[in-house]
């Protein structure tokens, strides 16, 4: 492995299965990060532009510099239909790296969706295209492009390690990654979950107890719960 | 008094006077907020899910430990109609302790709301729901069932001390905790703020200035202010 | 220049040229910021009460306490047609410093909108009246009136220096001060900017890329990026 | 119970026991909340103004406004030998209320520290006189005289209750508050624990594992702990 | 005034008289900014990289972008004997835009120290230097040098407008700016307040009360303090 | 791949090569970071729990939850003679998941420090000990030992990738992480960063300017500088 992951663009990667990833399309964020083990979650300041917003596609990975969009720009001749652009930054930086005028590049190449561990701008417009942007800021602050970073390396984006290729799944409750390998097992074990609380809702609903559907009053007692009046 | 408050269950509670509640849960935060004498407002860290949200009932308190939610499942056993549970930890988590099964289940055993010093998911489900819920954080990141906290003890929840029974009013403004002994007194000096401010509100859209209503001029000027042109 | 600049209150301002703000008022932050070499704006923490909020209009400064606002009715009186108010603070506060009763009151002598490096409330009202408010916090915390600011001063308001008769365009992207013997220049170029965009877009959405659009490839490569498969 | 808390100084407060107050001074605050079972340490942003600072007495509790210490004034009166002033503030603020005059003033009479959710100054001073101040900022901004708050009501200072009497005790890992009803028992629990931990530190000093101490092995399994190459 | 405030570096400056330097050299923040009425003080957030740190002198100004430290390069040659370095950030960065070799150099130019709103490394040797040093953040990200700033324009650094030329002091607790025509006017203010204070010390220390010092008791009895036993 | 990285333990780990280890030892973590190209540096809020601490050596990695140190123990059975503890957590936490006794096992087991994404408690044991520890908080919270995470998986510790076997460096400026292959190939290129600074330091010392020495000043020309009176 190089010492210097900088000043890289790799055209080559391996995108999860199309199947799993239209799979995991139809699943929310909470469901997929639960039946996955709980791995793979960005930080929860990570929020969408507009209320709504969801996303599910393959990673195209960007390593930025503070204040620096240039890797974007490169970035958008990497996409394909169904790419998300994963953008991380070599230091916490709020700036506006993004707005509509890259979201319009991205979409005409493919791209479904941004998540950027920094800050964007033209919520308006991003909002009136119905283009999902999940961010950590929001500023009218522009950058420059001046100085190297990276496409299609590994990077690690708001707390969470995204390998180009990976499943990127976003909406209201956060942005979780799915590494391409395991998409299908993720896909089948979200499913499974998802159809299992159906009945639990049912009954929820119906004014059942928690307590009493997952067996836990045994364990609350054992653990040394009081009940006193 | 007892050293240790973990592990405890109280289910008889003395909740607050139906009817004042009935007349706090037509008044603002801010002016109940005001009318108290400004105490017992939540931190402003705490945040609706939704934007309109509002809920006015009495607390069922709940402790927690970071990442752990067992205690909300023994809360919703003692849930009555016109509860709001309200539930803090015994350190800073942003993890998602709650979600629209758990919101079903309190919904059904007659909760009305949630406010939590700590995170939550399902927001799209808990807004079609329009089950409100004040949190400080919303996060996918589920929880494990581990650990003993305790229901219906004096919780310190997002800065405020809550009282099992305490009247709990949230809505865009934030969260205020009205003791329950105090719930009468609260909403009569509350309606009399309100009223009082109609009249306000009319002379000002004329035009009116607070400088001469509130008759600060003669006060000002013996502070020392300097109008200069 | 005097040492104190407290309890002061300058009722002659030069504000800026109007026809030069009702240029500005139909165009967007980032454009101005960015048209302008990227200074003069404030801190990305500030953001509008209700999506969609935007004024452009002339400052009127204030400078407040923490949890006083007794300054606010002061500049009251001191407002005119197209004014939008800037509030500073000399120390960090999120309290809820204004709320319906003082948008009513700026409304009808001739106030836009409000601009606060704090907190305030009643947001429900204030998107009823579509009274547009930036601000760094909500908060349901009532203010006194005790200490001495000033009206009109020089402020540093999150982090933008701000003389009063300034031009204050705030939207969705944050807010931007445009010196007021700047404000005709500042939008001579930011509307050329803005015509240059509308042809950039329709090349982006047809799937050229910036690469080419900008000349990017030969200062990449000079940089020493490199492409691998 | 009176629904407002402001402008109220008690005279009389029960203290805790000067026995307990005496052994818990000699325990560490990490050993004293995990004796308590982990209940009543204030918010880790509680630092210290010098290293080593350690303070351990009876609170004499405030209730301050931001940006204003009258009450600290009105507090010195109420000290007796022994007591650590305790001082929560209505919004969170990081002004300077205190500073080496104050100090002075307090260890005149019999103060032996002071805990405050807001900030300090003269931190030279401080540290030259040895006098240990716990707080949540630095800042050299003074404030002003102007509002009523309280002195030795139950305040909520950094996330804790703290009843007027009750020990509080303080060092490098941060402030915990001891019920004065329970400072005994607290300290019985305390000391326990720390002779309990003088022979686990000279078996894991040898090389003793936590895993065997602890007989953590088969718990770990049952939970499903896998051992790899 | 020029819309635009980037790629100047102004060489002639108006320095504060060096004797009003030297006389608030001898005196600490906290005094000095209650002198001057409570302005021009920065952020809480900035401290001193070691323990005791101070420095006093004329500023030099900076305007940094983020993770660019190019124009600390070409202040190093503005410096003269007396000097403090005011480096200011178009957005929030906390990379490492300082360390030992640049103090070397502003040493040998006569720089006296350096207050900057963004990070700095090097800590250990700064600290074997006794280079006083006040910043956000410490960090060892190191910086580009591609984008042009500015050297002796106004800035806003920390929440505090600094003209060329301003004095500068910064110790313990916190940075004061104190406008270059206001030097000796807010030494004479300084030290007068230092004068007083010594007597106050002394009959504080003797056990009398701020309540009657400061002859507070009427006051508060007007404002309704209530004692109670 | 596995979907689940939680409930394993590897045995076996790839150390990075003692010689490159020893090398690095020596070095400061800017210079080891501005060598290897400014990748692989922690977030600037991990900061060490005594000033001067430092610490290098390979890593064995645990991932933890919010409150629960359990892997700690099991850590402690994997380490060797020279290695470093690196624990990452599921979700921010700022509980005291580590203190005086873990550091003694740890130390008796030839472990050489610790580095944590979350709190420390006992840090004047620590201190005492001269056991190395960098941390994001200090809390006396102490943790629960009742759910799996692992040791010896790749983690990602306050914002960045540590594979087991890799080089951490820290010190006061923060903390580094070298990949184990990549180990001789750092040494080198900040041996050589670091012989090339002691002639800049020479020559600075002695008045000369980086404007020269890097030759600067055609390029600031170019990028449009202007010097003003």
């Amino acid at each position: 492995m190089s010492l210097n992951q900088l000043g890289i663009v790799r055209r080559t990667i391996a995108r999860a299965d199309p199947a799993a990833v239209a799979r995991l399309s139809k699943l929310g964020v909470a469901t997929i990060h639960e039946a996955m083990g709980r791995v793979g979650l960005m930080k929860p300041y990570m929020r969408p532009v507009y209320a709504g917003a969801h996303v599910c596609g393959t990673a195209v990975t960007v390593l930025l510099h503070p204040g620096d969009n240039w890797m974007l720009h490169v970035a958008a001749e990497q996409l394909r239909e169904g790419d998300v652009i994963v953008a991380a930054c070599s230091a916490d930086s709020d700036d506006g790296f993004f707005g509509e005028l890259l979201a319009t590049s991205f979409r005409a190449r493919g791209g479904l969706g941004l998540v950027i561990d920094g800050g964007v701008r033209d919520v308006k417009d991003l909002t009136a295209m119905q283009f999902p942007v999940f961010s950590r800021a929001v500023s009218a602050k522009g950058t420059v492009k001046a100085t190297l970073g990276s496409v299609n390396v590994p990077v690690v984006c708001a707390g969470a390690l995204v390998n180009p290729g990976d499943v990127i799944v976003a909406d209201d409750d956060g942005v979780v990654v799915v590494p391409a390998a395991s998409a299908s097992q993720a896909a089948d074990a979200s499913e499974a979950r998802e159809a299992n609380e159906a009945e639990k809702r049912t009954r929820l609903a119906a004014g059942a107890l928690g307590l009493d559907m997952y067996k836990m009053r045994e364990l609350l007692e054992k653990a040394g719960l009081k009940y006193v009046d």
